[in-house]
């Protein structure tokens, strides 16, 4: 959704101080609970603060929950959104459509009463609290009244009534795995996935057995043969195969390609979640083949001095969070596969996301 | 050039501590001056020493050229490799294959008698030193007589006779930028560079104008419109616009796009040399557009986060510094323009590279 309606798409008008950066950037935003023609006003129903973020809080306040409430509180109320100075991280909100802007209104696929979760971060986004209702220490949870204003730029996602909200936010946390997945895997292709047996690892493979069909190949790697995510990959049938390994040892790693990758993958998915599996990736990808680096934990340098030091000439992409229709594919993926709903219904339904 | 033969194409073979890693990763390399059969043995004729290496060897030895060789010539006889373990980083070398093993032979572009550049790092490469002749401290280029090794996964390039030495040097540093340029535009494309006055940038642009031919467009940004190389690419018509203005400036950059990039940028190409461009990359492209990160300084969760935070389906892409025949498409860009050729032999052509 973008419009070049003035006020800016991108929020620059919500800023208060320093003027003239975007949202992200300002110290302080506006956050006054009315939609401006391009804006969409919501009624925040739960902040998912950040895990970082929540546990610095946490620490600060001595694990008291009246007194991160009353720090959450504060610092909303100082800058206008829940941006927290110290670990620079936010999170996410889920809320109702109260008010959408004349601007928007023709072009959005929201109306007022449709529930929602915001995708972009909330250190970005204008928040208004009222009155601080409830919080899940265990989770970082914190149910509120207030409002929220997502920007003609923010991306956000319906949440459907026939998924449990924590596993909605379980598979929205990391939607553009699958969404890439389905678009850089072709039928007959040989996809490599490191980092198989996690959240986003497994709704990787579950795209890509699809995608590559019968004549293709799926191989997993991952530190335990017997996690949960793999005895469910094996089972499942998403991977032809489960190398269990730690994927930052290199010469492990290429021990292991003679049997499980003879020709190497085409397409090859980072969905670590440690750092140094860059040189991995790069090495368990043929040439003229593509690496997407979906893992936070990737550094630029390693992978571009990586690729150049071994003379690999593959494509490297950086996992972007956001693809166009990403919600709904990565929701289509566990409704499309009973036994991956199950699974994600087992592991992360009554667990809060993030 | 890949060879599966053992001894292994990464040159594991040839570490002595620790036991199991490669090259790079490793303390220890044996660089016993004899060709393996997949192996290149070369008779190096001056090391260029990394800028950050040479800076703390330099300091070190308290700016004494003799106590420089010294240290040199103790730190690659106790490695087996030009390895810096304070910086990390090592540099390149030039010289003349002596001898290619036989499995390498048949398939290798390189004859005895080749003066050629390593295009790996010296971190990786066997390196054996009988004597050091001479030190240029201003530029860290040290003249040896001595032996390397290039395995069958290292790159390296041919030295042409027509071109100077530094100028040969000076673009095959940045080899990757014109090739993936040639790669991912197409005629008729919009392409912004940035960071475009800068040495990858000048070659970015020259080969972006032409293949996007007479209906594209090349907008460059950079700090300073009077800039030798800004002055260079308005006078070679490289750019249709050049834009002064700091990339690290988002609301600037935005207040610049409705004039140059109004519908932006299918390609946006990122050479620039400092931190915190990743969200002007990201806004100056359209969607479904790519963005060329070849800048070292790139975040990659900048990056990521960014293109999120922006609701923007954009591919985002690691510049590789490798790709195929890179060294003989940066050297053609200079060879079929001699514009751009005057520019760099009056710019780069007295100074030794790196």
């Amino acid at each position: 959704m973008r419009v070049s309606a003035s006020p800016c798409p991108l929020g620059t008008h919500r800023v208060i101080e320093p003027a003239g950066v975007l949202p992200q950037a300002a110290w302080k935003l506006d956050a006054t609970p009315v939609a401006h023609e391009n804006e969409i006003l919501c009624d925040v129903e739960a902040l998912n603060v950040d895990s970082a973020s929540f546990r610095q809080i946490v620490e600060v306040c001595d694990g008291d929950p009246a007194r991160v409430a009353e720090h959450v509180l504060a610092l909303v109320a100082q800058r206008g959104k829940h941006h927290n100075s110290v670990t620079g991280s936010g999170g996410m909100f889920i809320g109702t459509v109260r008010e959408i802007g004349p601007a928007l209104a023709a072009i959005c696929d929201l109306r007022p009463g449709d529930r929602i979760a915001s995708l972009v971060s909330l250190t970005l986004t204008p928040l208004h609290i009222e009155h601080i209702e409830r919080i899940d220490m265990a989770t970082g949870r914190v149910w509120i009244t207030g409002t929220a204003i997502l920007f003609a730029s923010s991306i956000y996602a319906k949440l459907p009534s026939d998924v449990p909200d924590a596993v909605s936010l379980a598979v929205l946390d990391v939607a553009g795995a699958p969404a890439q997945v389905a678009r850089l895997v072709q039928p007959g292709a040989t996809v490599a996935v490191l980092g198989a047996d996690g959240k986003s690892g497994v709704l990787a493979c579950a795209q890509a057995r699809t995608r590559v069909g019968p004549s293709g190949r799926v191989v997993g790697f991952g530190p335990d043969a017997d996690s949960a995510g793999a005895r469910f990959l094996r089972d499942a049938g998403y991977v032809d195969a489960f190398v269990a390994v730690d994927c930052r040892d290199v010469p492990a790693m290429l021990a292991s390609f003679p049997d499980v990758l003879p020709m190497l993958a085409d397409v090859t998915i980072n969905c670590v979640n440690c750092a140094g599996t860059e040189l991995s990736s790069i090495l368990a990808t043929k040439d003229d083949g593509t690496v997407y680096f979906f893992s936070m934990s990737t550094s630029f340098t390693a992978a571009a001095l990586g690729a150049e030091g071994v003379g690999k000439d593959v494509t490297m992409i950086v996992g972007n969070g956001y693809a166009k229709n990403h919600a709904a594919i990565a929701l289509a993926t566990l409704r499309e596969r009973p036994a991956l709903m199950d699974y994600f219904v087992t592991r992360y339904g009554s667990a809060a996301a993030h």
